[in-house]
Protein backbone atom coordinates (compact mmCIF):
# COMPACT_ATOMS: atom_id res chain seq x y z
CA UNK A 1 0.00 0.00 0.00
CA UNK A 2 0.99 3.86 -0.65
CA UNK A 3 -0.05 6.74 2.02
CA UNK A 4 -0.43 9.99 0.56
CA UNK A 5 0.00 12.05 3.40
CA UNK A 6 -0.82 16.24 3.71
CA UNK A 7 2.29 18.41 5.26
CA UNK A 8 -0.37 21.26 7.05
CA UNK A 9 0.31 23.87 9.39
CA UNK A 10 2.98 25.14 6.85
CA UNK A 11 2.60 29.19 7.05
CA UNK A 12 2.56 30.74 3.25
CA UNK A 13 5.47 31.24 1.84
CA UNK A 14 7.12 33.85 1.26
CA UNK A 15 10.20 35.16 -0.79
CA UNK A 16 13.25 34.18 1.18
CA UNK A 17 11.81 31.41 3.08
CA UNK A 18 13.56 28.81 3.93
CA UNK A 19 11.17 25.92 2.63
CA UNK A 20 13.33 22.88 2.70
CA UNK A 21 13.40 23.67 6.71
CA UNK A 22 9.65 24.42 6.86
CA UNK A 23 9.22 21.36 4.58
CA UNK A 24 10.58 19.61 7.29
CA UNK A 25 8.87 20.63 10.41
CA UNK A 26 5.88 19.74 8.59
CA UNK A 27 6.64 16.53 7.74
CA UNK A 28 7.56 15.83 11.89
CA UNK A 29 3.81 15.08 12.56
CA UNK A 30 4.35 11.66 9.85
CA UNK A 31 7.18 10.95 11.91
CA UNK A 32 10.04 12.82 9.58
CA UNK A 33 10.87 12.17 6.34
CA UNK A 34 11.89 8.38 6.19
CA UNK A 35 14.57 6.95 3.05
CA UNK A 36 11.72 5.92 0.65
CA UNK A 37 9.40 9.14 1.10
CA UNK A 38 9.02 10.78 -2.22
CA UNK A 39 7.96 14.87 -1.50
CA UNK A 40 5.49 16.09 -3.69
CA UNK A 41 5.40 20.43 -3.44
CA UNK A 42 3.63 22.61 -5.04
CA UNK A 43 4.75 25.14 -7.62
CA UNK A 44 3.53 27.99 -5.97
CA UNK A 45 5.07 27.34 -2.34
CA UNK A 46 8.67 26.84 -4.35
CA UNK A 47 7.82 29.70 -6.59
CA UNK A 48 7.19 31.78 -3.65
CA UNK A 49 10.46 30.77 -1.89
CA UNK A 50 12.29 31.93 -4.92
CA UNK A 51 10.52 35.06 -5.30
CA UNK A 52 9.01 34.46 -9.04
CA UNK A 53 6.37 36.96 -8.60
CA UNK A 54 5.51 39.76 -10.76
CA UNK A 55 3.67 43.18 -9.69
CA UNK A 56 1.54 44.10 -13.10
CA UNK A 57 1.66 47.28 -11.97
CA UNK A 58 5.49 47.54 -13.07
CA UNK A 59 4.22 45.74 -16.19
CA UNK A 60 4.37 47.64 -19.89
CA UNK A 61 2.17 45.25 -22.34
CA UNK A 62 3.60 45.27 -25.50
CA UNK A 63 0.89 45.50 -28.68
CA UNK A 64 0.69 41.88 -29.10
CA UNK A 65 -0.42 41.49 -25.03
CA UNK A 66 -3.09 44.21 -25.76
CA UNK A 67 -4.09 42.78 -28.85
CA UNK A 68 -4.22 39.33 -27.46
CA UNK A 69 -5.98 40.44 -23.95
CA UNK A 70 -9.18 41.06 -25.25
CA UNK A 71 -10.78 42.01 -22.34
CA UNK A 72 -8.12 40.54 -20.07
CA UNK A 73 -5.48 42.30 -18.34
CA UNK A 74 -2.83 43.39 -21.19
CA UNK A 75 -0.22 43.56 -18.32
CA UNK A 76 -1.22 39.71 -17.54
CA UNK A 77 -0.90 38.36 -21.35
CA UNK A 78 2.85 40.48 -21.42
CA UNK A 79 4.05 38.73 -18.51
CA UNK A 80 2.54 35.12 -20.11
CA UNK A 81 4.09 36.12 -23.79
CA UNK A 82 7.35 36.75 -21.59
CA UNK A 83 7.44 33.19 -20.54
CA UNK A 84 6.50 31.87 -23.85
CA UNK A 85 9.06 30.13 -26.30
CA UNK A 86 6.18 29.35 -28.51
CA UNK A 87 2.51 29.48 -28.80
CA UNK A 88 0.88 26.43 -28.99
CA UNK A 89 -3.13 27.23 -29.38
CA UNK A 90 -4.45 30.30 -28.44
CA UNK A 91 -8.19 31.47 -28.66
CA UNK A 92 -7.99 34.69 -26.54
CA UNK A 93 -7.37 35.25 -23.57
CA UNK A 94 -6.60 32.06 -23.44
CA UNK A 95 -2.76 31.10 -24.44
CA UNK A 96 -1.48 27.58 -24.53
CA UNK A 97 2.38 27.85 -24.50
CA UNK A 98 5.25 26.20 -24.85
CA UNK A 99 7.03 27.40 -21.61
CA UNK A 100 11.05 28.20 -21.98
CA UNK A 101 11.55 24.73 -19.90
CA UNK A 102 9.91 22.55 -22.89
CA UNK A 103 6.27 22.56 -20.40
CA UNK A 104 3.24 23.00 -22.77
CA UNK A 105 0.52 24.33 -20.41
CA UNK A 106 -2.03 27.23 -20.09
CA UNK A 107 -0.42 30.75 -19.35
CA UNK A 108 2.93 29.34 -19.45
CA UNK A 109 2.39 28.56 -15.68
CA UNK A 110 1.64 32.15 -15.22
CA UNK A 111 -1.09 32.31 -12.28
CA UNK A 112 -2.73 34.69 -10.40
CA UNK A 113 -4.76 32.52 -7.80
CA UNK A 114 -3.31 32.12 -4.73
CA UNK A 115 -0.57 35.19 -6.00
CA UNK A 116 0.94 36.88 -2.69
CA UNK A 117 -1.59 40.00 -3.07
CA UNK A 118 -3.95 41.58 -5.90
CA UNK A 119 -1.81 42.80 -8.70
CA UNK A 120 0.75 39.86 -8.59
CA UNK A 121 1.29 37.25 -10.78
CA UNK A 122 3.19 33.68 -10.07
CA UNK A 123 5.64 32.43 -12.36
CA UNK A 124 6.93 29.11 -12.89
CA UNK A 125 10.43 28.30 -11.19
CA UNK A 126 13.01 29.46 -13.76
CA UNK A 127 14.31 25.68 -13.29
CA UNK A 128 12.16 23.45 -11.48
CA UNK A 129 14.83 20.73 -11.76
CA UNK A 130 17.08 22.26 -10.00
CA UNK A 131 14.55 23.45 -7.42
CA UNK A 132 13.53 19.63 -7.08
CA UNK A 133 17.07 18.64 -6.65
CA UNK A 134 18.21 21.48 -4.06
CA UNK A 135 15.40 20.34 -1.77
CA UNK A 136 16.19 16.59 -2.00
CA UNK A 137 20.14 17.28 -1.67
CA UNK A 138 18.72 18.64 1.60
CA UNK A 139 16.04 16.86 2.67
CA UNK A 140 17.47 13.45 1.80
CA UNK A 141 14.15 12.46 -0.24
CA UNK A 142 13.01 11.92 -3.53
CA UNK A 143 11.60 15.07 -4.25
CA UNK A 144 8.46 16.27 -6.96
CA UNK A 145 7.64 19.91 -7.87
CA UNK A 146 4.08 19.47 -9.32
CA UNK A 147 1.96 21.87 -11.01
CA UNK A 148 -1.76 21.83 -12.25
CA UNK A 149 -1.98 21.42 -15.94
CA UNK A 150 -5.13 20.92 -18.65
CA UNK A 151 -4.79 18.32 -20.82
CA UNK A 152 -6.05 18.29 -24.24
CA UNK A 153 -9.38 16.05 -25.53
CA UNK A 154 -10.27 15.84 -21.32
CA UNK A 155 -11.49 18.20 -19.12
CA UNK A 156 -9.94 19.01 -15.63
CA UNK A 157 -6.35 19.68 -14.78
CA UNK A 158 -4.82 16.97 -12.82
CA UNK A 159 -1.29 17.65 -11.41
CA UNK A 160 1.95 16.52 -12.88
CA UNK A 161 5.95 16.78 -12.25
CA UNK A 162 7.49 19.77 -13.58
CA UNK A 163 10.57 19.64 -11.64
CA UNK A 164 12.04 16.35 -10.53
CA UNK A 165 14.72 14.68 -8.68
CA UNK A 166 15.88 11.59 -6.70
CA UNK A 167 13.64 8.76 -9.14
CA UNK A 168 13.07 8.00 -12.34
CA UNK A 169 10.12 9.80 -13.54
CA UNK A 170 9.44 7.11 -15.92
CA UNK A 171 8.39 3.26 -15.21
CA UNK A 172 10.51 1.04 -18.12
CA UNK A 173 8.59 -1.81 -18.72
CA UNK A 174 9.94 -2.21 -22.44
CA UNK A 175 11.63 -5.77 -22.77
CA UNK A 176 9.62 -7.23 -19.44
CA UNK A 177 6.82 -9.63 -19.94
CA UNK A 178 3.15 -9.71 -18.68
CA UNK A 179 1.84 -12.68 -16.96
CA UNK A 180 1.16 -14.38 -20.50
CA UNK A 181 4.40 -13.79 -21.42
CA UNK A 182 3.58 -10.75 -24.06
CA UNK A 183 6.55 -8.57 -24.42
CA UNK A 184 5.65 -5.14 -23.46
CA UNK A 185 7.20 -3.02 -26.36
CA UNK A 186 6.79 0.21 -25.55
CA UNK A 187 5.36 0.68 -22.45
CA UNK A 188 6.40 3.53 -20.12
CA UNK A 189 4.71 5.06 -17.09
CA UNK A 190 4.95 8.59 -16.15
CA UNK A 191 4.93 7.70 -12.73
CA UNK A 192 6.40 11.03 -11.10
CA UNK A 193 2.91 12.99 -13.04
CA UNK A 194 0.71 10.36 -11.40
CA UNK A 195 2.54 10.88 -7.89
CA UNK A 196 1.97 14.28 -8.46
CA UNK A 197 -1.54 13.51 -8.94
CA UNK A 198 -2.19 11.49 -5.91
CA UNK A 199 -0.52 14.15 -4.14
CA UNK A 200 -2.68 16.65 -5.06
CA UNK A 201 -5.65 14.81 -3.87
CA UNK A 202 -4.80 15.84 -0.33
CA UNK A 203 -3.55 19.35 -1.07
CA UNK A 204 -6.32 21.13 -2.81
CA UNK A 205 -6.37 24.66 -3.75
CA UNK A 206 -7.78 26.37 -1.43
CA UNK A 207 -6.59 25.01 2.01
CA UNK A 208 -2.65 26.11 1.97
CA UNK A 209 -1.25 22.68 2.12
CA UNK A 210 1.74 23.30 -0.30
CA UNK A 211 3.29 20.13 0.01
CA UNK A 212 2.49 16.32 0.57
CA UNK A 213 4.35 13.15 1.32
CA UNK A 214 3.87 9.69 -0.56
CA UNK A 215 5.00 6.92 1.57
CA UNK A 216 5.22 3.26 0.33
CA UNK A 217 6.31 3.41 -3.16
CA UNK A 218 9.80 0.97 -4.19
CA UNK A 219 10.93 3.20 -7.05
CA UNK A 220 14.43 3.16 -8.22
CA UNK A 221 17.19 5.47 -10.48
CA UNK A 222 16.71 9.15 -11.27
CA UNK A 223 15.93 11.70 -13.56
CA UNK A 224 14.43 15.15 -14.24
CA UNK A 225 11.28 16.29 -15.64
CA UNK A 226 12.81 16.95 -18.65
CA UNK A 227 12.51 13.37 -19.18
CA UNK A 228 8.77 13.69 -19.26
CA UNK A 229 8.90 15.97 -22.32
CA UNK A 230 8.14 14.28 -25.93
CA UNK A 231 10.45 14.85 -27.91
CA UNK A 232 9.39 17.06 -31.36
CA UNK A 233 10.23 14.18 -33.46
CA UNK A 234 7.67 11.96 -31.55
CA UNK A 235 5.35 14.44 -31.07
CA UNK A 236 2.47 13.93 -33.14
CA UNK A 237 0.34 17.29 -31.90
CA UNK A 238 2.48 19.93 -32.17
CA UNK B 1 -4.34 11.18 4.51
CA UNK B 2 -5.57 8.48 1.86
CA UNK B 3 -4.32 5.41 1.52
CA UNK B 4 -4.27 3.36 -1.90
CA UNK B 5 -4.43 -0.52 -1.18
CA UNK B 6 -3.63 -3.09 -3.81
CA UNK B 7 -6.43 -5.66 -4.03
CA UNK B 8 -3.66 -8.87 -4.43
CA UNK B 9 -4.80 -12.59 -5.02
CA UNK B 10 -7.21 -11.92 -7.87
CA UNK B 11 -7.05 -14.94 -10.18
CA UNK B 12 -7.27 -14.04 -13.86
CA UNK B 13 -10.40 -12.99 -15.13
CA UNK B 14 -12.34 -14.68 -17.58
CA UNK B 15 -15.19 -13.89 -19.55
CA UNK B 16 -18.33 -14.75 -17.22
CA UNK B 17 -16.44 -14.61 -13.91
CA UNK B 18 -18.11 -12.54 -11.29
CA UNK B 19 -16.13 -9.81 -11.18
CA UNK B 20 -17.83 -8.36 -8.57
CA UNK B 21 -17.68 -10.95 -6.11
CA UNK B 22 -13.62 -10.94 -7.04
CA UNK B 23 -13.60 -7.62 -6.11
CA UNK B 24 -15.06 -8.15 -2.70
CA UNK B 25 -13.07 -11.08 -1.50
CA UNK B 26 -9.84 -9.42 -2.78
CA UNK B 27 -11.18 -5.93 -0.66
CA UNK B 28 -11.40 -8.32 2.75
CA UNK B 29 -7.54 -8.29 3.57
CA UNK B 30 -8.09 -4.98 3.77
CA UNK B 31 -11.25 -4.65 5.96
CA UNK B 32 -13.85 -4.71 3.22
CA UNK B 33 -15.10 -2.09 1.43
CA UNK B 34 -16.08 1.04 3.54
CA UNK B 35 -18.45 3.52 2.62
CA UNK B 36 -16.07 5.89 1.39
CA UNK B 37 -13.59 4.16 -0.82
CA UNK B 38 -13.16 4.46 -4.38
CA UNK B 39 -12.68 1.37 -6.01
CA UNK B 40 -10.60 1.76 -9.11
CA UNK B 41 -10.47 -1.17 -11.63
CA UNK B 42 -8.26 -1.98 -14.47
CA UNK B 43 -10.12 -1.69 -17.50
CA UNK B 44 -8.21 -5.02 -18.69
CA UNK B 45 -10.01 -6.83 -16.34
CA UNK B 46 -13.58 -5.52 -16.93
CA UNK B 47 -13.02 -6.22 -20.72
CA UNK B 48 -12.20 -9.56 -20.17
CA UNK B 49 -15.20 -10.20 -17.45
CA UNK B 50 -17.12 -8.92 -20.35
CA UNK B 51 -15.90 -11.41 -22.96
CA UNK B 52 -14.44 -8.10 -25.03
CA UNK B 53 -11.78 -10.39 -26.48
CA UNK B 54 -11.03 -10.53 -30.30
CA UNK B 55 -9.79 -13.45 -31.37
CA UNK B 56 -7.45 -12.36 -35.01
CA UNK B 57 -7.78 -15.38 -36.41
CA UNK B 58 -11.92 -14.40 -37.09
CA UNK B 59 -10.39 -10.84 -38.40
CA UNK B 60 -10.14 -10.79 -41.98
CA UNK B 61 -8.58 -6.90 -42.46
CA UNK B 62 -9.82 -4.28 -44.88
CA UNK B 63 -7.59 -2.57 -47.97
CA UNK B 64 -7.45 0.16 -45.26
CA UNK B 65 -6.18 -1.82 -42.62
CA UNK B 66 -3.41 -3.17 -44.59
CA UNK B 67 -2.41 0.27 -45.84
CA UNK B 68 -2.06 1.51 -42.51
CA UNK B 69 -0.28 -1.96 -40.85
CA UNK B 70 2.78 -1.40 -42.54
CA UNK B 71 5.50 -4.24 -40.88
CA UNK B 72 2.22 -4.61 -38.32
CA UNK B 73 -0.73 -6.89 -37.92
CA UNK B 74 -3.40 -5.72 -40.30
CA UNK B 75 -6.04 -7.75 -38.51
CA UNK B 76 -4.73 -5.72 -35.33
CA UNK B 77 -5.16 -2.46 -37.12
CA UNK B 78 -8.57 -3.69 -38.64
CA UNK B 79 -10.17 -4.39 -34.68
CA UNK B 80 -8.49 -0.93 -34.08
CA UNK B 81 -10.24 0.71 -37.10
CA UNK B 82 -13.67 -0.83 -36.16
CA UNK B 83 -13.47 0.78 -33.01
CA UNK B 84 -12.33 3.71 -33.98
CA UNK B 85 -14.67 6.65 -34.48
CA UNK B 86 -12.54 9.41 -36.38
CA UNK B 87 -8.94 9.34 -36.47
CA UNK B 88 -7.06 12.27 -35.07
CA UNK B 89 -3.41 11.50 -35.43
CA UNK B 90 -1.55 8.76 -37.66
CA UNK B 91 1.76 7.75 -38.05
CA UNK B 92 1.79 3.99 -39.33
CA UNK B 93 1.65 1.64 -37.47
CA UNK B 94 0.60 3.90 -34.76
CA UNK B 95 -3.11 5.49 -34.53
CA UNK B 96 -4.43 7.75 -32.45
CA UNK B 97 -7.95 7.43 -32.39
CA UNK B 98 -11.28 8.89 -30.59
CA UNK B 99 -13.46 5.98 -29.89
CA UNK B 100 -16.92 5.51 -30.26
CA UNK B 101 -17.14 6.56 -26.49
CA UNK B 102 -15.49 9.76 -27.15
CA UNK B 103 -11.67 9.14 -26.01
CA UNK B 104 -9.09 9.99 -27.20
CA UNK B 105 -6.38 7.67 -26.97
CA UNK B 106 -3.59 4.93 -28.95
CA UNK B 107 -5.04 2.02 -30.67
CA UNK B 108 -9.01 2.86 -29.48
CA UNK B 109 -7.66 1.34 -26.36
CA UNK B 110 -7.68 -1.75 -28.02
CA UNK B 111 -4.42 -3.68 -26.63
CA UNK B 112 -2.37 -6.94 -26.84
CA UNK B 113 -0.63 -7.00 -23.45
CA UNK B 114 -2.07 -8.94 -20.59
CA UNK B 115 -4.34 -10.46 -23.28
CA UNK B 116 -5.61 -14.26 -22.72
CA UNK B 117 -3.65 -15.82 -25.09
CA UNK B 118 -1.64 -14.78 -28.04
CA UNK B 119 -3.49 -13.96 -30.77
CA UNK B 120 -5.86 -12.45 -29.57
CA UNK B 121 -6.63 -8.50 -28.62
CA UNK B 122 -9.04 -7.10 -25.68
CA UNK B 123 -10.84 -3.88 -26.29
CA UNK B 124 -12.46 -1.29 -24.25
CA UNK B 125 -15.58 -2.27 -22.40
CA UNK B 126 -18.60 -1.50 -24.74
CA UNK B 127 -20.06 0.94 -22.11
CA UNK B 128 -17.32 1.67 -19.44
CA UNK B 129 -19.80 3.90 -17.56
CA UNK B 130 -22.21 1.13 -17.26
CA UNK B 131 -19.95 -1.48 -16.16
CA UNK B 132 -18.77 1.10 -13.41
CA UNK B 133 -22.63 1.71 -12.42
CA UNK B 134 -22.84 -1.94 -12.09
CA UNK B 135 -20.27 -2.48 -9.84
CA UNK B 136 -21.28 0.32 -7.88
CA UNK B 137 -24.65 -1.00 -7.40
CA UNK B 138 -23.46 -4.46 -6.57
CA UNK B 139 -20.95 -3.27 -4.22
CA UNK B 140 -21.93 0.51 -2.73
CA UNK B 141 -18.72 2.17 -3.02
CA UNK B 142 -17.94 4.44 -5.78
CA UNK B 143 -16.02 2.39 -8.71
CA UNK B 144 -13.66 4.11 -11.18
CA UNK B 145 -12.93 1.61 -14.52
CA UNK B 146 -9.41 2.70 -15.19
CA UNK B 147 -7.14 2.92 -18.46
CA UNK B 148 -3.59 3.52 -19.22
CA UNK B 149 -3.95 6.63 -21.61
CA UNK B 150 -1.13 8.54 -23.26
CA UNK B 151 -0.81 12.24 -23.71
CA UNK B 152 0.28 14.94 -26.06
CA UNK B 153 3.56 16.89 -25.14
CA UNK B 154 4.46 14.06 -22.10
CA UNK B 155 6.35 10.91 -22.46
CA UNK B 156 4.59 8.14 -20.72
CA UNK B 157 1.26 7.29 -19.48
CA UNK B 158 -0.67 7.69 -17.13
CA UNK B 159 -3.73 6.10 -15.68
CA UNK B 160 -7.11 7.83 -16.57
CA UNK B 161 -10.94 7.13 -15.25
CA UNK B 162 -12.56 5.36 -18.54
CA UNK B 163 -15.87 4.73 -16.16
CA UNK B 164 -17.35 6.41 -12.97
CA UNK B 165 -19.82 5.99 -11.25
CA UNK B 166 -21.01 6.76 -6.86
CA UNK B 167 -18.44 10.17 -7.63
CA UNK B 168 -18.51 13.61 -9.31
CA UNK B 169 -14.99 13.07 -11.84
CA UNK B 170 -14.32 17.02 -11.77
CA UNK B 171 -14.27 18.80 -8.72
CA UNK B 172 -15.49 22.32 -9.32
CA UNK B 173 -13.48 25.00 -7.34
CA UNK B 174 -15.09 27.76 -9.49
CA UNK B 175 -16.50 30.84 -6.98
CA UNK B 176 -15.10 29.44 -4.49
CA UNK B 177 -12.51 31.68 -2.96
CA UNK B 178 -8.18 30.78 -2.76
CA UNK B 179 -6.66 31.76 0.46
CA UNK B 180 -5.96 35.44 -0.08
CA UNK B 181 -9.71 36.19 -1.66
CA UNK B 182 -8.88 35.53 -4.99
CA UNK B 183 -11.86 34.39 -6.95
CA UNK B 184 -11.16 30.94 -8.94
CA UNK B 185 -12.47 30.88 -11.90
CA UNK B 186 -11.66 28.43 -14.44
CA UNK B 187 -10.34 25.57 -12.27
CA UNK B 188 -12.11 22.03 -12.28
CA UNK B 189 -9.64 19.58 -11.01
CA UNK B 190 -10.23 16.16 -12.53
CA UNK B 191 -10.06 14.15 -9.48
CA UNK B 192 -11.33 10.81 -11.04
CA UNK B 193 -7.93 10.74 -12.99
CA UNK B 194 -5.68 11.53 -10.21
CA UNK B 195 -7.26 8.64 -8.37
CA UNK B 196 -7.10 6.32 -11.42
CA UNK B 197 -3.24 7.37 -11.43
CA UNK B 198 -2.94 6.82 -7.60
CA UNK B 199 -4.27 3.54 -7.92
CA UNK B 200 -2.09 2.34 -10.96
CA UNK B 201 0.92 3.28 -8.46
CA UNK B 202 -0.08 0.06 -6.36
CA UNK B 203 -1.57 -1.99 -9.53
CA UNK B 204 1.44 -2.26 -11.70
CA UNK B 205 1.36 -3.65 -15.25
CA UNK B 206 3.08 -7.45 -15.00
CA UNK B 207 2.25 -7.91 -11.55
CA UNK B 208 -2.19 -9.39 -11.80
CA UNK B 209 -3.30 -6.91 -9.45
CA UNK B 210 -6.11 -5.54 -11.28
CA UNK B 211 -7.68 -3.50 -8.79
CA UNK B 212 -7.33 -1.23 -5.65
CA UNK B 213 -9.02 0.69 -3.06
CA UNK B 214 -8.23 4.21 -2.38
CA UNK B 215 -9.71 5.19 1.15
CA UNK B 216 -9.42 8.39 2.78
CA UNK B 217 -11.12 10.72 0.35
CA UNK B 218 -14.12 12.52 0.76
CA UNK B 219 -15.77 13.47 -2.43
CA UNK B 220 -18.99 14.16 -2.98
CA UNK B 221 -21.64 13.84 -6.06
CA UNK B 222 -21.99 12.02 -9.18
CA UNK B 223 -21.54 11.74 -12.32
CA UNK B 224 -19.51 9.37 -15.48
CA UNK B 225 -16.63 9.45 -17.23
CA UNK B 226 -18.69 11.58 -20.31
CA UNK B 227 -17.84 14.74 -17.76
CA UNK B 228 -14.10 14.30 -18.81
CA UNK B 229 -14.36 14.51 -21.98
CA UNK B 230 -13.57 17.73 -23.82
CA UNK B 231 -16.23 19.11 -25.43
CA UNK B 232 -15.26 19.74 -29.52
CA UNK B 233 -16.47 23.72 -29.13
CA UNK B 234 -13.70 23.83 -26.49
CA UNK B 235 -10.96 21.37 -27.73
CA UNK B 236 -8.15 23.39 -29.20
CA UNK B 237 -6.50 20.42 -30.30
CA UNK B 238 -9.06 17.93 -32.57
Amino acid sequence: MIAVLPLEGIPEIEEGDDLAALLEEGAARHGGLQARDVLVVAQKAVSKAEGRVVVLEEIEPSDAAREHAGEGDPRHVEVILRETARVVRSRPPLVIAETRHGFVCASAGVDSSNAPGSGTVVLLPADPDASARSLHERLGVAVIVSDSFGRPFRQGTTDVAIGVAGLAPLLDYRGTRDRVGYELKTTQIAVADEIAGAAELVMGKTDGIPAAIVRGLALEGDGTARDLLMPPDRDLFR
